[in-house]
């Protein structure tokens, strides 16, 4: 297998320093518990562990069961990170280069030769496709979107009408981009639609999780800054401005017209309510599940609902797990005083 | 452009006053901050801003900058979704009316002939399209499935079988109506299913958001009434009935069986516990991230978990930021006690 | 109609006795409140009702309405659930078997040939589909991917490479298996993408909601053990390994790397965190909401956020309701410790 190395060339690979070394081809990587002679393995948040592997990395230097080769690196995770696209250049394998002969292309529409368009995919009227794009199966382009050079979209994915991604945006299946923002306003004959008329801006590098949705604006864009990566089932509501290098990890929605800086970090099932323009600052930390109805500056660490600075909600949680005996506390205190009333003869009636 | 249109148009089209005129041919919408001499320009929340727009409408008259025209009209909002209307009269292309020759039609399905159904949607056995429908590529309905007229469905929607859509249904990309409801009931051998044989209503003017899912009943209907919007990723259970021009925004959850009034607002990321029938009444709004177990009344404020009336709620929020305090004041108020019983030789062990 | 059954035979169809006989045909299954003369209809949670059916099921013998032909049975939703199935074989019709001209196979494919490829599947190469598998149209299923026999996969699934399907599994509209598990690694130039190169199981009798998404492990396997059943939106992170006959309700999330051991009911929109190998031991069940960011032990009832047992749980909740009385007591026992204070001569200030 071509992709085999030794342990030298390995240590290039991920940039690291070999310890001890041996004859072995590595020729993949594998958990500890799984790897066999020929596979290295990597010790992350673990403790080392026994393991089959010919090659051992860790950050610092360790003894190293058996025989095995050893590298120590700086950044395991980083390490780990290459040595897995070194030997899987193409965990899901993309269809040829070309337009498959059941793609649908308008013509008015440019694609470059080197992109692949999968069979049954769409692409609308006046819509771009860059260098080595690929179109899984049944993805769906409208008209006038704009899809930049080696950006990777999954089967099922839409994206509607002025729609722009940039470089190596990687959207997986089901993702929609650019349906409707939720705008309505009451009228006695029920809620009126407020048409939805911007776009949705993706810009290079952002990768988007299965089944999430990311909604167009009202009148001018929705933009996710480079780098930023949302997870799966996530929601982004009309308007919004995203930074760079954010991560939004699942289930989690951010509210029409909010404003995320760059290298914000929203967990799990978090929410940022819509319509009253919240900013967050840089670098700030949503905590998971939490409620946001307010904004916070750069590098707040954000928890609970309503949502409020991590430190003082976890103060806050700790009190609360006081109370039941705070309250026998108050029963008992309540006792004595009225033993004291009682002693000094004031006619004071218990309380209830 | 056609669209164009004078200031004394413009104010027809929004029923509002020309305050001040100019010669100006508007040609389309724009916030305050992008908005050119050719546009119009709407101060809807926000207070007025510096504007190179042509012309401003307000609610109220008021300064308007440099020589502007000047619109009022009672209800901004709503004359913005019209004007919106007008100059965007598709902000997505729809595919040109007729069946495509890629689109797959059951010999027995009933085409109405100004319906557009795309290239690659499916339409199954003893299904009914309406007038003007549009069916994106992509979009799946099963068999006997009846849809009305002037609907809209997005590509990857799927319908399936005996679903109902009124007219003027819109449904974005991904919608799913009509899985199986969640019905298990457990045996030795594990979870048996138990079959859903009902099948979904979606009444006139409703519209629900990218990638949400409508189940279809056990044994009846699920039931969304005329009017009621769905955000993206909501989930609404088998069985659930839900009243007219009802509003659920979005990653919120309508468990199984609910019964929802008119007009009730569910905010988003809400939930309504499954299995106990739950009622709310008309004009009930529930509060963002809410998570209801119990039925309650119509014109309810409803909000925290498990919800309770909103003001009850606050002003238990309240209460609990001053348990800290509170515990403070306790260790306190013990140590005076203690003094008072130590002065009155009360032969009392301290607390803890 | 050859499903109709005579009320004997209904008897023997759900293994119950007949209290009264009839001589009625029943033609099918209905709410007490529609239930015509040829309908059979289930007393389940439900108090007895006034009805029309010609046959009522209960668990104990009661009166009945009328001429009602009338059946016991130990397990009523047991017997419903047999019941829908027999008169109700195939409540969404499907596809015919073989190979719809307009599916794409590849030519490594292995089909078997009772299996239904509906029009615009597409099966990529080295894919194999077992014994009366039914593929809706629009599903897509990518390389190496393994079926079992009696699966039903509706449209718009996606299933991508190396997936492993047991046998009767059945994937609702819109869900995803094997997308990326959300994996990065923060590095000076941004976040870093850690290749996902694993894959996911779902065992014999897996069922799973529409739009929900299952991502695959990053080396080895993302798992969903025999007979488990998912609801509509949820999300499974990568690497999870998720026990037998698990029920997980709509919009829960189950964080990347956790075990659930088996029978585990995991209610709607609740969270288990990801990266900290989480284990919940078998025969737990966590409440609606709940978040939870450690692990428990077999048996456990889990509830709240961050999630505890689940009755200090509740106690700690109803604890805190009593805060707004808390504090008023609180303000009563200062100013009687203050009277007695003042009584003694101590000059003690006032509380603030």
């Amino acid at each position: 297998m071509t992709l085999s190395v030794s342990v030298a060339d390995f240590a290039r690979l991920i940039d690291g320093q070999v310890v001890r070394s041996s004859p072995v081809a590595i020729t993949g990587v594998a958990d500890p518990e799984t790897a066999q002679a020929d596979q290295a393995t990597f010790f992350l948040e673990r403790l080392p562990t026994p393991t089959g592997a010919g090659l051992v990395i860790t950050q610092t230097k360790q003894d190293c069961p058996g025989t095995a080769a050893h590298i120590t690196v700086a950044q395991p995770r980083v390490a780990f990170a290459y040595a897995l696209a070194h030997f899987h250049p193409e965990p899901i394998k993309r269809p040829p280069v070309g337009i498959h002969p059941q793609a649908l292309v308008h013509p008015t529409a440019t694609i470059h030769p080197t992109a692949c368009l999968g069979a049954g995919s769409y692409v609308g009227a006046g819509t771009t496709i860059g260098a080595e794009t690929v179109l899984f199966p049944g993805v769906y382009l409208g008209d006038s979107v704009t899809v930049g050079r080696g950006c990777l979209l999954y089967p099922q994915v839409v994206v509607l009408d002025r729609g722009v991604l940039g470089d190596r945006v990687i959207l997986h299946p089901g993702v929609v981009i650019g349906g409707d923002g939720f705008g309505f306003t009451s009228t006695p004959q029920g809620q009126l639609k407020v048409p939805q008329v911007g776009r949705v801006v993706l810009e290079d590098d952002v990768e988007i999780g299965a089944n999430s949705t990311v909604d167009r604006a009202t009148l001018r864009e929705t933009r996710i800054g480079r780098g930023s990566k949302l997870d799966n089932l996530v929601m982004i509501g009309h308007n919004v401005q995203m930074g760079q290098d954010c991560l939004v990890v699942s289930q989690s929605g951010i509210g029409g017209s909010t404003k995320l800086g760059d290298r914000i970090i929203v967990a799990a099932q978090s929410g940022i309510a819509s319509m009253t323009h919240i900013e967050i600052g840089a670098d700030s930390v949503i905590y998971g599940r939490a409620g946001v109805h307010k904004s916070f500056p750069s590098g707040s660490q954000i928890a609970g609902f309503p949502a409020q600075d991590r430190l003082r909600e976890r103060r806050q949680q700790v009190s609360l797990t006081k109370v039941p005996e705070l309250l026998k506390e108050m029963r008992e205190l309540q006792k004595r005083v009225q033993d004291l009333e009682q002693a000094q003869g004031i006619p004071r009636t218990p309380q209830a």
